[in-house]
């Protein structure tokens, strides 16, 4: 069973369109629901996901642009009005959480859920250190600052050996320490060395998200090895002029640094409304990067 | 052709649900669009409807919570976004306007339109007066201040009889005056009563807007004999108590608000999510009154 998955919610650039929604996912990791930006009309394609409200405790804005945080608010006050409890971090730049309070401040009269305002520094670093995740920004390079995400599930324990386990009649005490990594000393003094007792623990997944930014080399370095990069790619390469003056990429620059990074998959977004369909953009980005697929609202992506 | 038309865009209550949107409606009024209320996802909806952003010219906020304004901002911003110029009036409480305007502040760095914030009286009063109609707020009875809105053409020109301008040789230059209702007094000095020289002016429509408000008879007063009453019936009359103690209707208390009124016709909205669909609702209020409707997303109300 998948416990890293990310829902695209929206996939759009700048405006809601017919086609995409604004910039919006929901990391379901472990039973918890990670926000990954919330453009407009997060909370009617979280229904749509049939992702239960009251798991979300973490919310990650990359910067102030409309379309990238004005479904949060809505959201929260929906929580409060829903009469959830509990705590909801929000990881965003100063300025942003000054905003946000003040329209919940007006719109949103007895909260019931506490909010925290975990600060971004534009310069990156670690946002979330927990036992099983740990969470990174980054900066990008657009017209506003801009950070990106990287979420790196920690090593997991290994798995046991049934066989093993009985055979030895190995005490449960002894188990969890088996699991971490440690050999076995029996209490006749043999060692069992651990690598007989058990086979290898389940990948530990990554993500990466760059909502919107310029090529830049150490965008690579900052997404390096992810299991899988989400890159925007607002134009196409007729246009790349355009892109990079509005702080956009193309897709031949998403894919150059999914191949810089050594990423397993890239999967692109953040498209102009502009292009009735996302296929030229994918065939430029596969060309330099062949395991590219487009992102569409409702897509879900399993990471580990 | 008709010049007054109400295009439903939201009529769900406090929170979008998959079957209703946050209040939301656009006045379409001679090629003009006016707002009233502007939830999440009024972006989308007006693109669905094919209604030109760039014909939005007012605003009116009925209240500060947040299903009814939280697709402003981005609305607004969009409008710069697609580098639109004009005017946009806001009509908005203070606190409202405050806290908007601090959005945009943030979310929208190069406005392009000019916004102006018309601040609305919880009293109530005429708050825009121009050739051809009057829009008056009035206050409702909600958990917060709010205020409904009532839209009134003014009386329009009478039509000329073709044959009698053609048979008494009419110049052009009295066309206007006799149009407006006055006599024809001929070279040489016969009357002609301006009701042998015209037919009937068109109906001046208008329509009234009831977002959120406990039942009170200073309601009915207040939208006395408009062709089109919106008023909100959230819960049915099974939970009656529920309604009042969150400061809202049923559909009984708004189809004894439309009897008391006189209106034309009844059209009930902002209904609650506990609701599968709306038509127990509308059989209740279709027995105190019966040219009532149900309000959906995409539909249309022609209002004259």
């Amino acid at each position: 069973m998948s416990e890293f998955i990310v829902d695209i919610l929206g996939c759009g650039a700048a405006t809601p369109s017919m086609r995409h929604l604004p910039a919006c996912q929901a990391i379901e990791y472990k039973g918890r629901v990670m926000m990954v930006d919330c453009g407009e009309s997060a909370q009617l394609s979280l229904r749509r996901n049939s992702i239960k409200f009251s798991r979300i405790n973490h919310v990650f804005i990359s910067h102030l642009h409309g379309d990238h945080l004005l479904g949060l608010p809505g959201l929260l006050s929906t929580l409060s009005l829903h009469e959830l409890e509990g705590t909801v971090h929000v990881h965003i730049f100063e300025q942003g959480a000054r905003m946000l309070q003040h329209v919940l401040d007006v719109v949103s009269h007895n909260p019931t859920i506490n909010i925290i305002y975990d600060i971004i520094d534009p310069a990156g670093g670690v946002i979330l250190d927990d036992r099983s995740l740990r969470v990174t920004a980054f900066p990008l390079y657009h017209t506003a600052p801009c950070v990106g995400f990287r979420f790196d599930e920690k090593p997991k324990l290994r798995h046991l050996r049934g066989d093993m386990v009985r055979f030895l009649n190995i005490p449960v005490s002894k188990l969890a320490e088996i699991k971490a990594g440690a050999d076995y000393v029996a209490p006749d003094g043999r060692v069992f060395e651990n690598a007989r007792l058990t086979t290898d623990a389940d990948h530990s997944g990554s993500y990466a998200y760059c909502s919107d930014t310029v090529f830049n080399p150490a965008v690579a370095r900052a997404v390096e090895g992810v299991d899988v990069l989400y890159h925007e790619a607002t134009y196409g390469s007729d246009l790349e002029k355009c892109a990079g003056a509005r702080g956009h990429s193309t897709p031949a620059q998403a894919a150059e640094i999914a191949r810089m990074a050594g990423v397993g998959k890239l999967v692109l977004g953040h498209f102009s409304k502009r292009y009735p369909d996302s296929q030229v953009l994918l065939d430029e980005a596969r060309a330099i990067f062949p395991n590219t697929v487009a992102a569409d609202e409702g897509m879900k992506i399993v990471i580990a």
